[in-house]
């Protein structure tokens, strides 16, 4: 990849963490600094990737989770075959509502898939490429179920149970003890005000970094 | 797999090599000798299935073909778990129009995804699952596509090249050399009744054999 790669930045969390309020301001921060950014999600992000989220969102689809995990995956090759590659190397910044974290922590915690094939799946699929910087908002789940239902009808995701979002959670906090030098933690039960001086702080640290290497 | 574990017969070959015409009568045969049997298709064969065949067929729909492999293993792992497996465990014998072989034709040789990539995809979808009897029905591509052309509207696969058509049909034909005790060829080109007689051979001499072995 040449100098004027861009980065890729995905937040990540369980749902009513707060990572979509975050991510939108985010994405202004970015263009402010002169980049073209690009603001996809997953799953989805392509028009495939969209039918695909319908059918893994829809509550009366039940499947067997490694299906799941396939189909995410086949969301994923599409996403970014169609939208991150591309953007990344005509030096666009992606930020991304979810990315390959997610799977491990919905289909491997909550699902039950084995890590280990979940990352055979993910080596499959993206090969070395990973994410630049991920955000991920941890948020206890009593809280973000609170915020959740406030909020909007559920989708099949979100109909599940408390014990299915602590594994989530659990698998989440797994992949930052993992990663550490990638993914950044963001207490997302604080104040908004908090959680965003938290955000700008990471993000602008980081964007710092890169206008310096280049 | 106790002994009263039934058997998956799977047809396989490109459009117009005259599969389906023989496919139902196999069933009828089957019926007749006292068994359950479930005649079922891919991609397809659940609900999910038939929702992600609509997208592959679909001949709006551009893909990578690495996506388009994983949405045919993520049919396939739903067939497999909601369709195949309980029907061989109680005992039913199941046909197939296509299975795991056409991946290998059509991902494979159609697309070019490397057959070892498509090999690890299997394993991680079906373990050491097989078919216990394969029909590969053979057809030069120009018989195959005056067939198709005459008979209907094309899809997506349809719609592609005689060349892709062609590698599809000798990655079919590298498959039959690689597993000879389960795949057997049928001369789809020879008049039916003939090709009849040969199905007919294949499927009873196959019934025989495990009529005796249990």
């Amino acid at each position: 990849m040449s100098l004027l790669r861009g980065k890729l930045i995905t937040f990540e969390g369980i749902d009513g963490a707060g990572k979509s309020t975050h991510l939108a301001w985010v994405a202004d921060f970015l263009q402010n600094q002169g980049l073209e950014v690009v603001v996809t999600r997953e799953p989805g992000g392509t028009v495939l990737g969209e039918a695909l989220r319908e059918l893994l969102l829809d509550h009366r689809q039940t499947m067997h989770a490694e299906t799941e995990a396939l189909l995410m995956f086949a969301a994923r090759r599409e996403h970014l075959d169609k939208v991150i590659l591309s953007a990344l190397q005509r030096g666009a910044w992606v930020v991304s509502d979810r990315f390959t974290d997610a799977s491990f922590a919905y289909q491997g915690g909550g699902r039950g898939v084995p890590l280990a094939k979940l990352e055979k799946l993910e080596q499959w699929c993206l090969e070395d490429f990973s994410p630049d910087l991920t955000l991920y908002f941890d948020v206890p789940v009593a809280i973000s179920r609170q915020r959740v239902q406030a909020a909007r009808t559920t989708d099949r995701f979100e109909q599940e149970s408390d014990l299915f979002f602590e594994r989530v959670r659990q698998a989440y906090l797994q992949r930052v003890a993992e990663f550490p030098d990638r993914i950044r933690v963001v207490e997302g039960s604080l104040p908004l005000a908090t959680v965003k001086t938290a955000v700008a702080a990471i993000v602008e640290n980081f964007w710092s970094a890169q206008a310096k290497e280049n």
